[in-house]
């Protein structure tokens, strides 16, 4: 046993996403945060880097220096978890990848689809690794979902409804808050306002589950705050390849949603659904019987990735964990293939599916391609 | 206390809807059954007379010759329940519309537009009363929903979620199930499928709560079993006047699903969810606030159309005996004003609903108006 | 198809139960009401009847007379509905009982233990039937459950919990409310509060779904508002024949529960859980497999006394006109053997159970039997 | 920041809890393992150590030896968590109490009463602190319930329903199942089967959450197993200082129960209801109003112990942090006064529970004091 040494871009004081990245490197103890560039701000980044017992030498305010520096350092890091705007994430990972540090880097992949293009190059010359965290397909239900589906214990996928609500943007929010800040603002976020900040997320998941790639989606996407720049809720109808038909709705306006991430996927022989809001059951209905509600850890065989006996609930972080537990798994060498982590393809269509949405709402919906 | 003399055209043996109107039509004791054309088989019609204990005399197999000779008799009917396939609601209302014979229909009104319409003007010609089966409005959460968006309590509405999923022809029927057999015939059906069997119901729900009328659709229709020529899935983007957006989705291959009807409203001050499922709870939530669970005839003061305490769960056939009930008030002329119970004109509404979805799917889901 | 010519004693205006009865009566238009003995003050019987479209001839203020003269009417009544306060169970039912007429009667049975023995005497030696309206064994899948428990699906019972919680008497009631005044006055009601109204019901359900004769029991009742004399929450452990071991709940100042009736049997080979809340649903674990979830004339063939199809919620009101069927099937001689509606015996055992719960908590919870 | 010098006796390969505990003292990132004694066998001690990355002189296969030697060095431990089988926690603890090590340990506190009265003095003698993980009282919906129960909230608290079922032990376990095997012996585990293992949180959670003594219990403990020495179902009636009463069920045969942990309260103001199935959410009835469903991290206020948003769960492994880091809070000397972390008084009331209720169950449910 040893700890793969990690470092970090983004994620200092106020920000959100950097805190759960670190909880989720933690809980399968298979990283050690060693070094970060927490904060473009010198002093915001000496303070990050002191809150959570960094070196201060290895306690960076600019994230090329960084990466020099890490790559030649006898302990350098090897892996390194970028958690910046999405606007940032390929000019910062390009930096480490070159260099041969294993990039984990948070979603969407990029602001733009010429980043995306442009990322999936440099991962493929690059001998590291890349990881995308779509975090819901670290869930142990999702992951069986979708061994149910590969085994045909739903038949051909008829039918799939994909949902991402919230609420915390049905108003303008406070300028003081920096998560809706760059959230909001195109030229941190990119194209999509909801479609890329949850909507990949919905795709992406359907995606992971079903295995189907998308034949074309038609999309209606408004904004409800006035004077919002970006989408905040976005209606999606979806046909995949081989025939199935689906819907995405992504809304981050719907009154008395917290993080509703839910996917119901119906074949010729049966049906699944399942809810963020209880992530460790899952309803299977083999059709014409009574369905099965399968529990993670339960007697449903769902185990994959999963750490506590059955009825003890686990939750966000620990299907965020997982991805990082892949990520250790593939950086020792003994990773599952193919991989069941996303990878920089996986990005590079979640890019393409909100470039496809902004396309298709510009034509009033009209059927556009990835 | 009298009850009004009711009688029935269709509804014989093996009909499924003509019992539920029968049951809904006693619960609260407002009709009496004294007439029937059960069926346009003479056998068939006196046998299922019979089993209901009707008159022999008053049995008919033809509904011409009932509305005929029921208009002359002294004690004949004053209303008329027609539970008969799509396509014979029209010919068979206007028959008793035209002897001033109050007319309660099964949805959808007809099987096409041109038949809606002129059953419109047959409707308005007469000095009798239309009512429509939309039973699911009948809900006393629905009927509390509609009130509280007309009081404002959600604010301006921006999307509007609704859902009629059932998995009942997931497969090809079998040839003696007459309920499929007329439902998947266009020449009984109408030009949709599960659009006109379950989607118009989901329509005008969503029509009937929110207040909202249509600005546009643009509808994916397909048939996933093969040979089938309605469509048993429907994939509907909706545009509201005001602004609202929203999804519909019917199907009926939607295996593990009973009668799933839901409803999902989001306004600006707030949001309602509501299944059929367990129709004794909607969940409110005010912005900001924790959700609160209404409950039929509880502390929400949801009591509109409720016979027993909450708690004590009402379901299908309390919430259609309402519709019968509010057609009693109507007929008695102790309605309300605006009526609450559905009208031909909700019914014209539903079928062009179904007409704008076909033509929108056939031109590749292009945005319609109705 | 005839229908039974019923008369009813009780439930006149502002009455809640015979409301419930008329109502359960017409579902499956096996009844119909053709007199009354509403009030025993005159003007409230007779502003009732009419109310209820009763001939004003058969409109009674006094159930002896109406006993009399019915039984000597060519087209008397042949079933009577006793919805009176508890007290006046024993000796209205007898009146009828010794002229030959059905009794259909609510529960609990009688008000004291003396009273049910010499009610089950009388009924022993009428050649007419005794249906106790102990509802909730109407519900589909409590039958379901039954038979299941019948055929040895759990295994050997092991454990059982039943509760009944209410919240409607939390507080000393208004002194205009008939319905609180009755039900805790002992007079009236009876030694037991809420073990008399309700504990009855969930000791009865437990009863008839698994089966189980109870051998001992030892309770705590308390009557937590000031002033009150009758129990109004009680804790009650279980023992039953063969082993099994349960816990009875009932209360009525269990704030923020509605009428919350559930039923939990847990056997060695699998596990069942049901509540009012949903009664259309029961979950079914078979030891070490995924719960299933039964629905209500779904894929799990729980069909017994259902009406419509699975999906299309049926509720309180159907199940208790479940019990009215049974009863016309068993007053028309086509009743199953054994009956699986509730008896004068089943209402002996009920009035046997608050006898014993009384006897319990004055001995500071010892074990007592029935 | 910097991170409490963490040791661990108990939590070798194949163990449970000791894994919990580990991950539980990562997840805020507050502890460091650097010490342990994993097992008593050599062997087994020196591989455990080495899978978890512990240096190898610091690999004790013995407790004794590593509580005198880590309190020599310098960089010793300043915590021990104790995840060994009941029997052990007394012994194992003194040992470091008496050398001011701190102590988290497992419940129950000791296997005996005597142990614990022991336990209690030796902690009291020493500067150290003892943390107990009963780690339900983590979940911040259950600190919250305790701190609107403080403010009133509920008003007199008059009901306390609370269970613990399981299935695991519904059969006799497989003789190398070890946690089963030392469980279900009296040596190991002391007087309490079920009682023991999971009635003693259950107990301990609605102790912690409404704040009020137990008066007295009265206990019905069975065997269902043949052949089981100790309890695998409790029925205990509960009377709480003040008036309150209650009943606790814990099962360790409840077919098709995974680990459900349920609370409700009831107060004369309004009531809660609580579960672990989905610990994110509460249902909060203020009498008379709609039931409010309370999140964690959302609308509620329900904040304390969390890390991420509302909607995104967390789940077991985040509440028994939180006793973890309760724990470094009071180490570091920034604990809240009084502690929220249950303390060896806890354990020894926890203790006596289980010692009371076998007491009474011997004396076939008579009333008894803890």
């Amino acid at each position: 046993m040893r700890r793969i040494r990690l470092g970090m871009v983004g994620g200092g004081q106020d920000a959100f996403i950097g805190g759960v990245h670190r909880i989720a490197a933690r809980i399968d103890n298979r990283f050690e945060l060693v070094a970060g560039a927490l904060s473009s701000s010198p002093e915001r980044a000496q303070a990050s880097g002191r809150a959570l017992g960094l070196d201060p030498a290895r306690t960076y305010d600019d994230f090329k220096a960084m990466a020099k520096r890490e790559a030649r350092l006898k302990d350098g890091i090897e892996a390194v978890s970028i958690v910046t705007p999405n606007h940032m994430h390929a000019p910062v990972a390009k930096e480490f990848l070159k260099r041969g540090i294993h990039v984990i880097c948070d979603k969407p992949l990029t602001a733009t689809l010429a980043e995306a293009k442009s990322l999936v190059k440099a991962a493929e010359k690059s001998d590291a690794l890349f990881v995308l965290t779509h975090n819901y397909t670290g869930y142990p239900l999702m992951r069986h979902a979708r061994q149910m589906i590969a085994n045909g214990d739903l038949g051909t996928i008829r039918v799939v409804q994909v949902e991402y609500a919230q609420d915390w943007l049905a108003e303008t929010p406070d300028p003081d808050n920096k998560q809706a800040a760059w959230r909001t603002d195109p030229a941190q976020s990119g194209a999509g306002g909801s479609t890329g900040d949850i909507g990949t997320h919905a795709y992406n998941l359907a995606r992971f589950v079903t295995g189907l790639p998308l034949e074309a989606l038609a999309a209606d996407l408004h904004s409800f705050v006035p004077g919002r720049e970006l989408d905040d809720n976005a209606h999606v109808m979806l046909r995949f390849e081989g025939g199935a038909r689906g819907m995405l709705w992504c809304s981050q306006v719907a009154t008395g949603s917290e993080n509703r991430l839910t996917l119901r996927v119906y074949g010729d022989k049966g049906g699944i659904e399942w809810g963020q809001e209880n992530p460790n059951e899952m309803r299977f209905t083999p059709y014409g019987e009574p369905a099965r509600i399968l529990t993670r850890a339960g007697a449903s065989g769902a185990d994959q990735g999963t750490r506590i006996p059955g009825g003890h609930p686990e939750g966000y972080l620990e299907a965020f964990a997982t991805i990082y537990s892949d990520a250790a798994d593939a950086i020792e060498g003994k990773g599952k293939s193919p991989a069941l982590y996303p990878t920089v393809q996986d990005g590079l269509e979640g890019v393409a599916f909100v470039d496809a949405c902004v396309r298709s709402s510009k034509r009033n919906a009209a059927w556009v391609t990835l």
